[in-house]
């Protein structure tokens, strides 16, 4: 019987754990597979033969249970691109000697689109050089939900529902004064803003949600901006801004950068603020009225305490997926979700080419973004809605939730 | 039968509704109020005469049960400070002339030190004008933890439990990657460092923790701090930082204000960073390490989604005892809790003089840091896991929490 390894790659999320643990259960059921190893942090550890066993953890359903409500990459991660085997194959080389010797028959690599480069380059690379005794099987992941062949991608949901319940309690929070007040919220996404859409989602229960949605595929003006918010202020002292980390002006420049080239301290270094603390600025000078803003930072994506019911199960079975499809002999693919309908909610699983979906970047489509470019529409509404349904309801012990820690780094 | 008035003051917590719904409940089965009034927007609303009638509320269960997990001031809130009776007593004359319009004979404020304040001098006013069929009550709240006279404040639990989660789950995501990477996280807290502290909670499951916590209490030197991540990044490659908003120089000057005198943008405008973002540029320069840093800004005060059972139940008890008070015919005392013992959890609530407790503030005992200045003691992890144990499992709609919205503001 042939090994499997599995490793995650690119930045964590709160249901990559989720899709290791799903490989494992399928790897576990299948009987066809003698030992399970995990390569710690990604295509660096196979380099390096990090290895762990990890038979003994699918064997204890505990374990299972809490890497499904354990955030971040259990494996650790890395971000490391491999180099084009044309020009240097010595990398190549070097991973099927490790392969070989550990007797692996399938690898499965969780990650985004750089992580589904290293699939394609890798499993064509055996492809070239005849050894089709290991199959080389990509599992999706990411909060940014960029990647292309797949309705959605694992992590997403989870992150859509952290931030729709953290503008949903913000709304509260913000409501309490009667003076005018505007906060500026900035939501992950360089190029795609799914993320920034999913703040909409804080209206489903009747409540205002954000006045103003600002998403990184439509060119930013930050004297519209100014404008639109003015006549937010005209309706409500309220008022809550969503936007992309990457807005960008119609030169295709950062709104970050833009607005603070020059900006040094006394050292004379420059600062670094995000966009929303630079519309934060311009609001106090130009409207004057209090202002603030506010970074989602980190916690989107690694806040499992909340996450989506519904992203934590596909995302298992999206694992098993991967691994059907290695068992199955495949090589160069990755699992992928289709929607079969919206409500009822209804997806199948499908295995997508790896090189349609390596190095591409889905963003949202711009019919689904309100003309006035300050919102977003019902079909980005119904398309959302069904990702964030659920609670994971995670354990909680010494009134913390409660994680597994699979390896520490130590120095 | 006389009527009681309700109101909310000061910055937002997630269980200044829960001492809302307790106030209502104990007037409920007393049997001995009329009617049930809330004040919109604190004293500022009771002079304006902005008054909601919350009896309808009370009879529906369900109502009460949203209220409890609806966070930030149902009623609104306002940071309004009453004049000095001696100078000017014609708001004094407003207020009096509105309770008694309404019949009100038990008015309960329920908020910080400012609030206290409030308390305190009508309470006075009242008295000094043989007025004594107006009893005015206080019921603390404020997540900063810094009231004097009571154990602890509500919605400080529920705060701490999203700091412990929160930095618990963080570091999940910062361990991924092994290179050196340091992130800072900034906690609320000026003057007092309760909060900050809370992030030494994430170690209860034998996790890491924060590497380095340092309060506003202990002077903060920048080269120390240098000096502390580079013993720190010996051991490990993944170092989390927690600071204090107002951590000061030894010259009591805010860091966040000291290192970015003359920091302009390219408008000549200055740029206001906080602390986290200062130490981060500083990181940055002096050990130039991968290095990130994070507010959790609002998000701690409103996340009612990861509320503290022990915060929420208490809270809503004070709130019964501060009416039990008033209808005990008290005037000029607040609601507080005495803790019995740690392990058993027991506490037992008591009224104390509001006069005690206005425009004062409880700083971390300094012997609870430990000597190095830059941890807690076990002491302080003795009196903080308490307060952070249960879980409210709020109800869910449509994939984000359920809420109860009283009134809007609307302009």
């Amino acid at each position: 019987m042939k090994n499997l390894l599995i490793a995650q790659s690119g930045g964590p999320t709160v249901a990559i754990n989720a899709t290791l643990a799903g490989i494992m259960t399928g790897a576990c059921v299948s009987g066809s597979i003698d030992k399970i190893y995990g390569a710690v942090n990604g295509i660096q550890g196979v380099l390096e033969e990090r290895f762990i066993n990890l038979n003994e953890l699918i064997l204890d359903t505990r374990c299972v249970e809490l890497l499904c409500q354990t955030p971040a990459a259990a494996l650790g991660s890395c971000r490391f691109k491999l180099k084009n085997p044309d020009e240097d194959s010595s990398q190549y080389e070097k991973i099927v000697e490790v392969l070989m010797a550990h007797n692996i028959g399938y690898f499965i690599y969780i990650g985004g689109n750089d992580s589904m480069d290293t699939v394609d380059k890798l499993s064509k690379y055996l492809v070239s050089h005849n050894i089709d005794d290991i199959k080389v099987v990509g599992a999706p992941k990411t909060i940014d939900n960029d990647l292309d062949q797949t309705d959605h991608c694992p992590g997403f949901g989870s992150a859509a529902k952290y931030i729709a319940t953290t503008f949903s309690e913000l709304e509260r929070d913000c409501s309490v004064y009667n003076i005018p007040a505007v906060t500026i919220v900035e939501v992950m996404g360089r190029n795609a803003g799914w993320l920034t859409a999913a703040s909409a989602l804080a209206r489903l229960n009747d409540e205002r949600g954000p006045s103003l949605i600002y998403l990184c595929e439509i060119p930013f003006s930050i004297d519209r901006f100014i404008e639109d918010v003015k006549e937010e202020l005209k309706k409500h002292p309220d008022v809550i801004v969503a936007i992309s980390e990457g807005i960008k002006d119609e030169n295709g420049r950062y709104i970050s950068e833009v607005n603070q080239s020059g900006a040094t301290d006394v050292f004379g270094h420059s600062y670094l603020a995000g966009a929303a603390k630079v519309l934060e600025q311009a609001v106090r000078e130009r409207i004057g009225c209090k202002v603030r803003s506010i970074e989602m930072n980190l916690m989107q994506r690694c806040a499992a305490h909340v996450a989506s019911e519904t992203d934590i199960q596909e995302s298992k079975l999206l694992g098993m997926h991967a691994f059907q499809c290695a068992m199955e002999g495949m090589t160069g693919v990755m699992a992928a979700v289709v929607r079969v309908s919206n409500d009822p909610y209804e997806i199948v699983f499908r295995r997508v080419r790896v090189k349609d979906v390596a190095n591409k970047e889905k963003t949202v489509p711009l019919d689904w973004i309100t003309e006035d470019g300050h919102d977003v529409t019902e079909e980005m509404m119904t398309y959302l809605k069904p990702l964030i349904q659920g609670e994971v309801n995670p354990t909680y012990k010494n009134g913390i939730p409660e994680h597994i820690v699979i390896f520490k780094n130590e120095i």
